[in-house]
C-alpha cells in the first residue's frame, strides 16, 4: 500500500482531506479527463492533463489538497502554490470536484481552506484563471469573491485575455484580496 | 515598449541575460514550437507549449532566465523554481536554446547560473525530467553531473518511469547534488 500523509480532517460522511502525494497523480489524471463533462472533447481532456504534471504534487503539496472517500476514490482536489516572485500572492492552479460531489459546498470548502492556509503564511492576494467559455467557473469565482481583471476585449461582459497561455488559449484572470 | 527587468549580465556578443516577465510568454511559446527540431510533430509542439503556461513567468521569474540578442530576439531560456514542499530541492522545469545557439555552452551557462542562484538560497539538490526518447537531453544531463533515478523499467540502459506525467507520458528523472 502506498504511503499517504495523515488526514488533516475526516468528515462525518467518511471523506478525508489531506495533502496530495506524487502517487495520487494517476487518479488526478483520470479526474482531469472525466470530471469536466467532456468539455473540449479529447483535446480539452488532454490539455487539462498536461496542465497538471506530477511536479505540482511533488513540489507544491503543502498548499494543495485532495478529498477522498472511505474507499479511497477521489472526490475533489485543489492544486495551489505560493508565488515565489510576488510575496503577497498565492495562486490556485486547478480545482476539481467529481460530478456527483458538485453543488454541495465541497469546492468552496477547499477554496476557503486554501485562503486560510496562505493567509496564515502572510499572503494577501489570490490569483487564478479560467477559460472564457467556462461560464459556470466564471460565475463560481465571482460568488467566491474574485473579481475579473481587465482584458484585451469584452466578450458578453467577460474581460478576455487573448492568447494568454499560448496561441488560441484565451483566459479570464481573477484576483481576490484576502 | 514593454517594460523589462534590468539585465543581469551583458555578454561581449551583445546578448543579454535577465529574468523573464509575463510579456515574454508569446516569444517563449514560439520557441517551444520551433526549437526542438520538430520532435513529436504538432502534438509534441502542443505538449511543450502547454507545459509552460504563463504562470511560470509570473510566479517563478526570480529563478528563471532568458537570453536575448541585441535585436531582442530570444536565444535561450531556463524556467526553474524552488520546491515549496522540499526545502532542500530546486527544480528545472524547461530549458531551451535556439538551434543556432546550441553547442556553444549557452545551455550549460544557464544551468550553472541556476545552480549558483539556488545554492545561494540554501538548496542542495536539483531535480529535472526529460523524455526517454530524447537521447541528446539524457547525454547532456549526464555530462552536467545529473544521475538518473531508478525507474519502472530499463530501456537500453535508460531507467524509464512509465506514465510519469500521465498516460503515455513516460519520463526519465534526474537528480544532482550541489
Amino acid at each position: 500500500m502506498t504511503e499517504r500523509p495523515p488526514a488533516i480532517e475526516t468528515m462525518p460522511d467518511g471523506t478525508t482531506l489531506r495533502h496530495p502525494v506524487p502517487s495520487d497523480h494517476p487518479r488526478l489524471q483520470l479526474a482531469l479527463a472525466d470530471w469536466w463533462g467532456g468539455q473540449g472533447g479529447a483535446v480539452g481532456a488532454a490539455q487539462r492533463r498536461l496542465l497538471v504534471p506530477r511536479l505540482f504534487l511533488q513540489h507544491f503539496a503543502d498548499t494543495s489538497y485532495v478529498v477522498e472517500r472511505a474507499d479511497r476514490t477521489l472526490q475533489a482536489f485543489l492544486i495551489g502554490f505560493l508565488s515565489q516572485t510576488d510575496p503577497d500572492t498565492a495562486y490556485i492552479h486547478f480545482v476539481g470536484v467529481c460530478p456527483e460531489g458538485q453543488r454541495n459546498g465541497l469546492g468552496s470548502a477547499l477554496y476557503r481552506r486554501f485562503f486560510n492556509a496562505v493567509g496564515t503564511l502572510g499572503r494577501t492576494r489570490i490569483r487564478c484563471i479560467t477559460s472564457p467559455g467556462n461560464l459556470d467557473s466564471i460565475a463560481y469565482h465571482t460568488r467566491m469573491g474574485f473579481r475579473m481583471e481587465p482584458g484585451d476585449r469584452l466578450d458578453q461582459g467577460v474581460p478576455v485575455h487573448l492568447d494568454y497561455d499560448g496561441p488560441g488559449l484565451d483566459r479570464v484572470s481573477f484576483i481576490r484580496e484576502l
